[in-house]
């Protein structure tokens, strides 16, 4: 099944490397992975035919000491600019690995086989790149596209359902800012039966209809913050504290904050935040958010404001969403009070 | 004088940059300089007005660990997607400045001065940023333009004379590569003499035409790596010695050697040779070069090869080069002796 040019649903991980491999024709390959990836997703290639880079997964290993390691590798390996990386992993995988390429001589080609929900729908889709730095995330990175998107199914098997649960947030947030009907078919789905390939079709679909209108995000693409700018500073605060929280997690609780900022400001009605919240807060139990003050000093480095101002994207209706909309630290604080009394 | 949109020659750096002030309406501006350009060049702007970033001039400071005290600055001053910064210097401040903006939140605005006549005539122009890594020159990094490159020439009077006389080497370049009558008229003007406002003029005005017809270096834009195939392994086996020597220094000896490859291959006629020998040697002289194999080692990394192929730019005759000539080690070494002969 065809998505667009570049992003492809495929039935063998080998099978469509060796038809990318005929078509870009890279002098050396190397395929990039965690050790997740290594014991789950690289026994589905030939992988004693390529350069295997290793590294440790997790959002806190998304730093510039990592992207040196890898560097290191290919210029050890004697990597040219007719060189290509393969990304064989989730969001972080993906980010860092397209970061490396990307600036490695002046950038080589790269491909992604994302291997999570998180990457398949979102994180691998629209061009953003980089690492954390400095505790912030994604805070140096540039904007480029891998030749290629491969879309292998059968990896989510591999994923521990947790991993599978947070990448669903995307899913969630693509209804909730795009599409209504979306929204009411994935909310009244039970999870063990969800038809994964159609879910995914429709969230990539959302996805590039909107990064392609505005690839840099000066407008419209930033409907695609919905949810993350609390959602942000909640996953930045939990990574700084060394506590478990996933992204999709962080960004469930940034749904539902922004709901409520949403309602607040007479966007959205009662009736739908009720909805929104009965329903994210179902999937997803008792995450506690960090004190207000925290939140405030962390969404003051977040890369969507201009100046002193704080702007959210918000919901006007389910299935519809509005941005750059100026919200004070008193709404935010009326949000918070309004998650904590959730059960 | 307006030599493109966006490159100019100006007047004062202050007014400039108001000018650009005016235009670009950043929220926040740095400067960034080195502790030569902090004492000569600062105090033609009111530099009390912006932050100033003062990192060590050097190649041996082009690395990943300046880079992050840069961005680390930026990020506490709280510098937004809307920030800009200003590069002061030389060609490391202009390709590690911009390669720095444009991973700063992935991306922000940047504008040169530069203080070199290096800088002026080669380093700003054509959208190659980044650093040195493992040694090798350039490794990392990306392509991307400034806003602006705003040219004042008095800067050129705060250089060390043997500065100046290193950014000679990329104007005989030009010369050599692409217009035999600037090659005559530079090679017959005594260096006190030298007009430099027509001199920058002319470089830039060769340099933009390449770079224009092939920005990402796929064809014509391989002329201007003539002198830079040899010279960049000079460069590089000095810079890993700790030994002192400029990037227009190894060029001059680049251009030696290859100019006896160029005979070699019964492109360039013996007058020809000798004339670019005597003139060069004339300019830069006593400078000895590494050992053969540690140029054929230190040539395997170089971006500009393709598998195990070593690829030069080499002259048809004085001004005009042709790009993708394959050489091998026989070549190179007889190269080397005639270059040893040389007094």
């Amino acid at each position: 099944m065809e998505l667009s040019k570049d992003i492809l649903f495929i039935k063998s991980p080998q099978d469509a490397l060796q038809e990318v491999l005929n078509q870009l024709n890279p002098d050396k390959v190397a395929i990039l992975v965690d050790e997740n990836t290594a014991r789950h997703c690289l026994p589905y290639f030939k992988h004693d035919q390529y350069l295997i880079i290793e590294i440790q997964s997790g959002e806190i290993n998304k730093n510039l000491r990592t992207c040196e390691k890898i560097w290191e590798a290919l210029t050890r390996a004697g990597f040219s600019r007719k060189s290509l990386l393969v990304n064989v992993g989730g969001g972080v995988i993906g980010d860092m690995g397209g970061f490396v390429a990307s600036t490695y001589k002046r950038g080589i080609r790269f491909i992604n086989y994302p291997t999570t929900l998180l990457a398949m729908v979102d994180a691998n889709i629209g061009g953003k790149l980089g690492i954390d730095f400095m505790g912030l995330k994604n805070h140096i990175g540039l904007f480029n596209d891998p030749e290629r998107i491969l879309i292998f199914t059968d990896f989510l098997k591999t994923l521990p359902p947790r991993e599978l649960r947070s990448g669903f947030g995307e899913v969630i947030k693509h209804g909730l800012i795009r599409d209504e009907h979306y929204w009411k078919q994935t909310s009244t789905s039970q999870f063990p039966e969800m038809e994964w390939k159609s879910v995914i079709q429709r969230s990539v679909e959302i996805k590039s209809e909107v990064v392609k209108e505005d690839p840099r995000e000066n407008g419209l693409r930033k409907i695609l913050n919905y949810g993350h700018t609390l959602g942000h500073a909640v996953e930045t605060w939990y990574l700084n504290h060394q506590k478990s929280l996933l992204h999709g997690e962080a960004i469930a609780v940034g749904m539902i904050l922004e709901a409520h900022l949403s309602f607040q400001l007479k966007l959205l009605d009662e009736k739908s935040l009720e909805e929104i919240t009965g329903y994210i807060t179902s999937i997803y139990e008792g995450i506690a958010i960090p004190p207000m003050e925290n939140l405030m000093e962390l969404m003051g480095q977040d890369k969507k404001n201009v100046g002193n101002e704080i702007n959210f994207s918000l919901l006007e209706k389910i299935g519809k969403c509005v941005y750059d909309m100026k919200v004070d630290e008193k709404m935010i604080a009326a949000a918070i009070k309004f998650y904590n009394t959730l059960k």
